[in-house]
Parts: C-alpha cells; sequence; structure tokens
C-alpha cells in the first residue's frame, strides 16, 4: 500500500508553478502574489505635520501672539515661511520651507490672522520627515502569500496601482455515479444526494482556484471520457468509482490511459487514482464526503498551492483533549474541534468516511502517523487547517 | 475623550441585524448562515455496505463456495436475497433484503456467477443502517458562521439544496482630500497617494459585506453631500477629513446633519465620526492607512457581524515577545506579527498611523488598555484578528 507521503510526493511531481499576471488592486484580494511590491515615491513623499496646528521655526521663539501669515491645507505646495510669523497646517500638509516644528491646534486659541500660542514646540515636533516611512524602491509588501485587504492597503499606499500574481488554477470536477442525484431531489430506493458538486467548486475556490466546470455522469466509460475532454484545465479531479468494485468507472476508463489506482495508507481516502490525462494532473477520490475533504486537503491542496507557488500548507500540532483509536497501517485524518486548547473528534463516531455532521462540526483535521494505534488524551497529534 | 470601548457601543447602537434570503449551495461559499440546515432524508438513506464485496445472511453458512444470485451495483434497489446464495455488493449499494453482513472482495476469488469466501464474517460486518450517520430532521448544520467548504458539504450530503443566510450589508465608500491620488499617479507636491479606495472595498468584502459604490471627492461640503447621496447602502464609512483643521471637510458638512464627531481614545485612530446620514449609520475615520484598518477592526466590523447576526470579532490574547511605549489614556491598536508563539510589532516603527510597512508585515493587532502606559516582554496582550 502506498504512504500517504510517497502518494503526495507523487501528486506534487505532477505539476508546475502557473504563470504570472498583472491585476489591478481592486481585483488583487485572495490572489497569490507573484513579485514583491516596492515603493513608487517616498513616504511620506514630503516633509508633512501629523497634526491640525501651526508650522513655526523652533529656534524664533516663545508662547504669545504670532502673526499667521499662511494657511496650507493638505495637496497644495505652500512658500517658504516668512520669518517671524507662523502658517496654519492642516494634517498632512506639506511643511513650508523653513518650518521646523508644529504647534497643535489645541496649544493655541485657534486664531485665523494671528494666533495665541500657549506652549512652544521643540525642534521637530510633529513633523515628518520625507521617506520616514517608506524610501522609493523599498520593498513594501513581499514572500509567498494570498493578498490581504491589509497587504492591497500598503500596496495602495505605496502607490503600485496593481500587483504581480500568479494565475489561478484552472480545476475541472468530474462526479460519477448512477446513484447520485442533487441536493433537493426525492430519493428513490438506492439513490443518495450528490455532495461532490457542492464540495468540491467551494473547495477549489477557498484555496485559491477557479473551477472551470462540474460535470455529473453516470457510470460508463465513454461518460467519464466524455466529460473529462469537455474540460479545459491545469487540474482534474474526480470523485466516486475509484475503488475495487466492478462498476468502478473512474477506474476502468482511466487505467488504460496509464492513470495510477490502487490503495493510499490513509483513512478516510484509502482508494485513490493519480495520473495524467492527456496531459493533465488527475486526481481521482472516493465519492463520499468526508473522503472528498480529506483527500482534497491532503493531495489536492498542495497540488494547488505548487501551481500558486506557495508553500505546502503547514501541518501545525495540537494536544488531543481524549483518546481515540487509529486504523492499523493507516494515516489518519480526523475532523475535529477545540473544546479550550484541546482538540476532539468533531462528533462521536470518529473519522469514518461517511460521518456528514463531522464536517460541519470540525474546525480542523487531525492527522495521526499511520504507525500509530491509538491517541491518548494528553497526546501530541498533527493538525491540519480545513481553509488555507 | 470618549473611550474605544464607548464608541464601539454607540456604533452597534445603530445597527440592526439584516434580513434573510435563501441562496443556492453553489453561490453560499462566504455567506452568513441564519438558520440551522435539517437532513432531508436518512443518512445513509437506505441499509448499505461499506466495502465492495459479497452480501450474505451471516447465520447461513462458513467458507466455501457460493453460488452468486444477483448482482448489485449502487444506485438499484435489489430484489430480497434468495437463501443458500449471496449477491455481489459495489461500496455504496443497498444490501439486499434478508442480507445482514458483507464479506469483502478481498476475502473472496472474485467470483462473478459463483464465489470462493475464504473468511466468513460476523452478523453487521461491513454493513451500515439507514440513519446511522443522520435521521430525517437532525440538524446538520447551525450556529451563527460564515459558511466554509465543509459546510456546504455537510449540506449537500444532507440533501438542502440551499440554505437561509443572511443578506449582505451594502457599504458605501467616501474618501475626501484635494490631496488624494490614484496609485499610480505621478504626485505633484503636496499629494499623496489613496490607499482607502483601495483598503475598504477589500475590507468589507473580507468581513462578508459588499461595497456599493467607492466615492472619492475634493474638500467641499457639497461634494460629501452630494456623493453621500449617490450611495444606496446600509452602511456608510468615510475616510480622511475628520479631525480639528480648517479643511475638515466630513466633519463640517456632517455636523450640521446631527453626526458626532470627537476624539476616541485610541492610538491609531483617534479622531472620528459617528451617527445617521438621512437614517442610514455613518462611520467616519481619519484618512492614514493604518488608522483607517484599524478604525475598520475595532468599530466596522462588529457593526458589520452585528447586521450579519454574527457575534462581534473574538479578541483573544497573546504574550508580548519583546516591550513596547504605549500612549497615555489611549487603547493601542499594534500591528503584530509572530515570532514563534510571542508577538512583536510588525515593524520596527510601532503603531503610528502613518506606518504603511507595518500593514503588510501584520499578522494580527495587539490591543493594549488605555490605562497601560508599556508592555513588557512576557506581558499578556489583547489580539485581534485582521481578517474574520
Amino acid at each position: 500500500m502506498r504512504s500517504a507521503t510517497d502518494h503526495v510526493a507523487q501528486a506534487l511531481a505532477l505539476v508546475e508553478p502557473l504563470g504570472v499576471e498583472r491585476v489591478p488592486l481592486a481585483s488583487a484580494l485572495g490572489r497569490a502574489l507573484a513579485e514583491p511590491v516596492r515603493a513608487a515615491a517616498d513616504a511620506p513623499p514630503f516633509r508633512t505635520t501629523s497634526m491640525d496646528g501651526y508650522a513655526v521655526r523652533s529656534n524664533e521663539g516663545a508662547p504669545g501672539l504670532w502673526e499667521v501669515s499662511a494657511d496650507v491645507p493638505a495637496g497644495i505646495a505652500p512658500a517658504p515661511l516668512a520669518a517671524g510669523t507662523v502658517a496654519r497646517v492642516m494634517t498632512g500638509a506639506p511643511m513650508p520651507d523653513g518650518a521646523d516644528a508644529v504647534v497643535p491646534v489645541e496649544d493655541t486659541d485657534r486664531g485665523v490672522d494671528r494666533v495665541e500660542i500657549h506652549r512652544w514646540p521643540a525642534a521637530g515636533a510633529f513633523v515628518r520627515e520625507a521617506g520616514e516611512d517608506l524610501h522609493r524602491g523599498d520593498e513594501v509588501l513581499g514572500g509567498a502569500r494570498l493578498l490581504r485587504a491589509v497587504d492591497l492597503a500598503a500596496s495602495a499606499a505605496a502607490g503600485a496601482p496593481d500587483v504581480s500574481v500568479v494565475r489561478r488554477p484552472r480545476v475541472g470536477v468530474l462526479i460519477t455515479g448512477d446513484e447520485v442525484r442533487p441536493p433537493g431531489s426525492a430519493l428513490e430506493p438506492g439513490q443518495i444526494f450528490d455532495a461532490s458538486s457542492t464540495t468540491l467548486p467551494a473547495l477549489v475556490e477557498e484555496w485559491g482556484g477557479e473551477c472551470v466546470g462540474v460535470r455529473v455522469v453516470g457510470d460508463t466509460d465513454q461518460a467519464v471520457v466524455d466529460a473529462l475532454d469537455s474540460l479545459e484545465a491545469d487540474l482534474l479531479i474526480t470523485a466516486g468509482g475509484v475503488s475495487a468494485g466492478a462498476y468502478d468507472v473512474v477506474k476502468s476508463a482511466l487505467v488504460p490511459h496509464g492513470v495510477w489506482f490502487g490503495p493510499v495508507a490513509m483513512q478516510p481516502g484509502k482508494p485513490q487514482g493519480l495520473g495524467l490525462w492527456r496531459g493533465v494532473p488527475i486526481v481521482c477520490m472516493p465519492g463520499n464526503p468526508v473522503s472528498v475533504v480529506a483527500t482534497f486537503l491532503v493531495v489536492v491542496a498542495p497540488m494547488m498551492r505548487e501551481m500558486l507557488r506557495l508553500p505546502s500548507p503547514a501541518v501545525g500540532t495540537a494536544v488531543a483533549g481524549v483518546g481515540w483509536r487509529c486504523p492499523p497501517g493507516r494515516a489518519q485524518l480526523m475532523p475535529v474541534r477545540f473544546e479550550g486548547v484541546r482538540v476532539v473528534p468533531a462528533t462521536a463516531g470518529g473519522s469514518g468516511s461517511h460521518l456528514i455532521g463531522s464536517l460541519a462540526q470540525a474546525e480542523a483535521f487531525a492527522v495521526i502517523a499511520a504507525d500509530v494505534s491509538e491517541v491518548l488524551p494528553g497526546d501530541t497529534v498533527g493538525l491540519m487547517g480545513i481553509t488555507p
């Protein structure tokens, strides 16, 4: 049986980093940064005041009544400050040449033509020098990341109107099974609801990809082949039809094309397929909902992160709050929730591949190595995030 | 000076939970769940097998050669199992009436008309009872939350084709300032880049709202009034023009309409405005990028969460890895990053409202109470997330 680690390594070997494109900041939220962003200008771009008040020459004077020789709102280039006078300045306005300190408006009588200054400032008070925050060309934003609002804020403030991001992986999804019906259907005997048509596109979107199509087909080889050929994608994912049964259509359709099928030492998600479909990487997973999520997180998410030029999802650690059994010889993926700082199985039922309710309760997946047969309360376990 | 806590309470008093709408699962990712989702049918809907293999009457026999009287793929309703025979079953297929255990295919010679069974199963082996996972009407998904892919997976698997979600808050954004220019512009003396036009719509989207428009206007009262009147919104946010200066246009335009302006005891984000604009809640924040982000997280995010029927963002705790100074009498919001398990200021410059680079470095904001004048290494500090 192939180990989960080997299987993921094989999967990663099938994909390559995708190309780069420039997008305006307004459509960059959630995209993968490809190149550092550098400041287009000094920030602040000029000497400025951090307070509303009066710009003065600090070596000139003392508290008392002063002539206001100019009024400097933000956005204009002021004349030099006349000797023996002060200039009214608004937060963010350029400092007049010659002025080197600001008296906050709270320390004055707020005069317009003349102002009574109650407290005289030291040189540099409330003045920000040009380039104090950033110099032109400084890196504002770097390192592989999915862009957050605060990253876009830094880019915009530094004057970059667009950013280089990695193209989104285009992912095609194929669901097989004569027995699956859309949620909302009245089920006939033997039929079940199709969860994968909902789950896989949503997972693809959460992890930074674009789902280019979802096909749901019955159990014939030709339907599988036609559906795969109709998807223009960087990565293909199938759900259902991969185990050892006589009607495992994905397997029967793809084995002749050289796609590998076999057991992977993980629970859930043991029967899997992996390979290339006409040159496009393809991951074939069992059809039940918990297997779909577990296989996506373990196998597909790292592939998508590689395509997006991002590091593989981090596996952290947590301490188990209760004990549970693990399947012999298979890595276990257990949906867990937090009780205080410890994790416990999300539902009483454990990691069985059919436990629908555990998905909605889960805050993370615990990852237990294949050679562990039982988790004891207080044991440290691996912890994998459900979202990036 | 109004405390940050009082200010947030005033802000929350201005908003109410928004209405509810049903959306199909395919467009529910990231929406706020409004009502529990219940199972539309038992899951599994019928007695089924969890393995490919042969369904048997466990009390009938022993290893040996058996007649295969039926072939049961997934998706059909099988006939009862004839006495003295077995039926070939595929994972997920209904169990024939009368059969109560499954011999996995690995324990047989995989025969089609007749099969050699090597190991005889106990009653119930590899059989899943109808409703073992969920009963019709059981709650699959409940509790206020922003819907994740795994939540949609549970809904779909339980047969719910759509979900009740809270309507997205429609948020209008107004940026003021004669001095602001779009990123990418060549700056004239006195001009700065407009970051808020990028930052605020992206924050609104991250926190589950919909930005209905961004207006950027110069410093005239009429332009502010006209711009606000052009935005059809549940919540209005302005950036810039709120401090004590002569040209603080948002303040001068809105004070006559009863909007409160004054200092709030927080750093950054001290000068603020809050009230109603023709009945619509309005939050007025200073224009610089770090103040915009801090005010959004402290004031606007809780308002949006209230509208979305979600609890206010949690404030956790962390341990400071280094010490830093805090402003007297004001709550401090310090962009921080993690060094191991401890937090340190995201950049050397601290929490000054102009520190563009700190936003991109930040992994969270530390929150320091107003009565703390200095954080020491090892102190416990409040910790606020940058994203929901």
